[in-house]
């Protein structure tokens, strides 16, 4: 093998950190079910035309060819750049079989072929929700997927995230009631602000949207306001415009910040910049920050869409909301933010005192495996002092000498005391690896802690 | 969107089959886990120079490419197409980082390209165990995978499992011991006896092996011992022929079959056909028959190979076996073997009497969640009709109706009782959806049974 470089942009974990992202892919599985969401795979690719139609993203999608295709067979496959593309697609081949509304959550890959850049992944794991009808979608559905958002952060052990909330019927009504001919142009400017900055929005404003100096200054106006509460609704109206769709706009967002806050105070904030490239969102849409490190750019977005989907006689809208898992997880490991109690899932190695014994030793074993206890037996019959090092390496917390009086050694501690393999159990907390925030389990495996609690620093 | 046809070879899942799915992944990471291995993920492409390293499957290569690749980019990137080409990879890119023997599972979908047939995927999933010694791996973790798989077999819902093992060495000691100049001639001929029958086997080894009549008889003899039990080894024995080789095989051989007929008696056979087509592997083999379902081809396949991976100064010798999840699922879901109970996670709706008391309903749900229970709240303040067969279409098997003196109706039975949203549980067999053979699901269900055990039909 000579090329065993990594490759830029497709991140690999070492057995360790993958006991993380594991924990965190479990715990965002866990919530989503809570809540109802079913789960979905699509393939991995679609036909490149669809994948196509997205032209902001053309540039991106990678293409999938049989290395001896015939001729016949034309390039028409590629990898799909998210799930939402794939999901639209599945609800229209699957209708018949699918009840709307219909609640599915998707954790799996996607590939988008961009030049490597710090921070860019070319293959990442996004975990996405979405909540689709069948011709008409209520609107809190807007609310709940930014809820069951809120309730996933709560339990990883990650730092705060600060989800920012917008509407796009506020901003839109805004803009129309401000005299917009075309409010896509003024959003697409406004959607610049932290790249180029309120100087150079306003000249686009005037330039490119055709607003005057006024206008152009209330818009930057409204893209400043930020507020953890509605209060964000009294700052709109002292700008002194007025449309029935900005009404609207107010009063759903002023629903889902204060539904959110309501449940989960300093989770959301109205930031009434957000904008969000997309054309296809038309209520709600989501950003979030982590807070300290809000340079990695949104780790969880997505938003409302009138038509996720359309075969002509039925249209699909929906609300979805995606967490980027690798992003994150690639934060929360590169800052040793998170750290895993052990880089196996073993809980017990049963120690083999000589070849001619093992199959006393695996008899312990299968007696506690048979209880759910996670165990290895040892690979080799070397000294006892080699064996308990394979398991110190591992973080493997107990070492089984099966035939000794007091068998069982909890090698952190030293302590060795009497066990019986057809009754012993560990405590909770020791059962599977922990993950929890880095700080947190110095501190509870010095004290021997073995409250469960601990797997979740911040419950 | 045109095209929405499903694309041959990529298969895709209704919800309530991706929950069979989800239990069949869930079963095996537990066996995993329980057995000590550690997840792993490898990216989903390899540079394509090491994907084309195996001759016999090159065809089968899917190449990826930027579609805006500039013309300084090579293709040189291909869709892997089984977990140990990645692995192995991984293995000398992380070995300062890993500790030996390193025991790792693997889950995640490959792609063949393949041209589409019956029963052939072009992305399917697999999951994977191996067990990788640097220098050294002793020979009983031959034993384990073989284990390991059985007990996972156990845990689904699923027909018996036959695992068919054969020996490298049993097979080339007994050609060396009857005079083959090339053993690997002769393996690659006995490996045709299922497609083209022992005559023309017979032939080839005469013919292409260089053998004397006497001799191709003997290997067609040999290939021909299969027993559930050690009584292999007196077989051979009786066909005369002697070599060290032949009795290292012969030993190891015994030692798996032994092992697993003792544990998981008639989950094991001595096959001595079994060949596997891979020039890598040096020790035991392993094939997998679903019993019924035997033309659908080996479930379950690997063996023991003494260098998964070389740099030159280290080798790492390896054993593994890899579960073919898409396959088995395949086969489950399409004879109707196994049923999910529901189609989505949702243990409880809870009603919605009218749009103002949205809210009292979210708190109930709220609750409910707050002990594990999976919770939807009903999507519009419909008649309760229509709400209990919003319930009714997936399966959901609780309505909760707030405010109401006797909240909790059990929709299959029909029967409605007092409960609090603080304080109630469902039967442990209700919190998930269950998954089991077809034929049980009816009669748990009419029963009412409660009993978890059903979640796995064959324990």
């Amino acid at each position: 093998m000579s090329r065993i470089a990594p490759l830029s942009g497709f991140p690999e974990w070492l057995p360790a950190q993958r006991i993380v992202e594991q924990h965190v892919l479990d715990e965002v599985r866990r919530v989503f079910e809570l809540h109802g969401f079913a789960s979905l795979e699509t393939r991995a690719v679609e036909p490149l035309e669809q994948l196509l139609r997205k032209g902001e993203i053309d540039k991106e999608v990678y293409v999938v060819r049989r290395i001896h295709a015939g001729d016949d067979e034309s390039a028409d496959l590629g990898l799909h750049f998210d799930l939402t593309v794939p999901f639209a697609r599945y609800v229209l081949q699957h209708a018949g079989h699918l009840e709307f509304p219909f609640r599915r959550y998707q954790i799996q890959k996607v590939w988008r072929g961009e030049r490597p850049q710090e921070g860019r992944f070319r293959e990442f794991t996004q975990a996405d929700i979405d909540v689709v009808g069948r011709d008409t979608l209520a609107f809190h559905h807007e609310v709940e997927v930014a809820l069951v958002m809120a309730e996933a952060f709560r339990a990883l052990p990650m730092p705060p995230a600060l989800i920012l909330v917008n509407n796009r019927k506020l901003a839109e009504g805004f803009y129309r009631g401000l005299g917009a001919a075309d409010p896509a142009a003024v959003l697409r400017a406004v959607d610049k602000l932290d790249k180029i900055g309120p100087e150079a929005v306003g000249a686009l404003l005037r330039e490119e949207a055709g607003l005057s100096g006024a206008a152009a200054a209330s818009c930057l106006a409204l893209a400043q306001i930020r507020t953890p509460d509605t209060s964000f609704v009294a700052q709109v109206r002292a700008l002194g415009v007025t449309h029935p769709l900005l009404d609207e706009g107010l009063a759903e967002l002023a629903a889902v910040v204060g539904a959110c806050a309501e449940r989960y105070p300093g989770a959301v904030v109205a930031d009434l910049k957000i904008a969000r490239g997309l054309d296809y969102y038309t209520g709600t849409v989501y950003e979030t920050q982590l807070v300290g490190h809000e340079a990695v750019g949104s780790i969880c977005s997505g938003g409302r869409y009138d038509s996720l989907a359309s075969d002509g006689r039925t249209t699909y809208p929906g609300v979805g909301i995606s967490l980027g898992v690798t992003r994150l997880v690639s934060v929360l490991l590169s800052h040793g933010l998170v750290e895993a109690s052990r880089s196996v899932p073993t809980c017990v190695l049963v120690a083999v005192a000589d070849e001619a014994g093992r199959a006393g030793s695996e008899a312990v074993a299968a007696s506690l495996r048979a209880r759910g206890v996670p165990t290895e037996v040892a690979p080799k019959a070397d000294k006892y002092g080699k064996q308990i090092r394979y398991a110190d390496r591992r973080g493997i917390p107990y070492v089984w000498f099966p035939g000794n009086a007091e068998p069982l050694k909890d090698i952190r501690s030293g302590a060795q005391v009497a066990a019986d393999p057809e009754t012993w159990l560990p405590p909770d907390s020791d059962r599977h690896p922990r993950v929890v925030r880095a700080s947190l389990l110095e501190t509870s495996s010095t004290r021997g802690d073995d409250d469960d609690s601990s797997r979740d620093a911040r419950k």
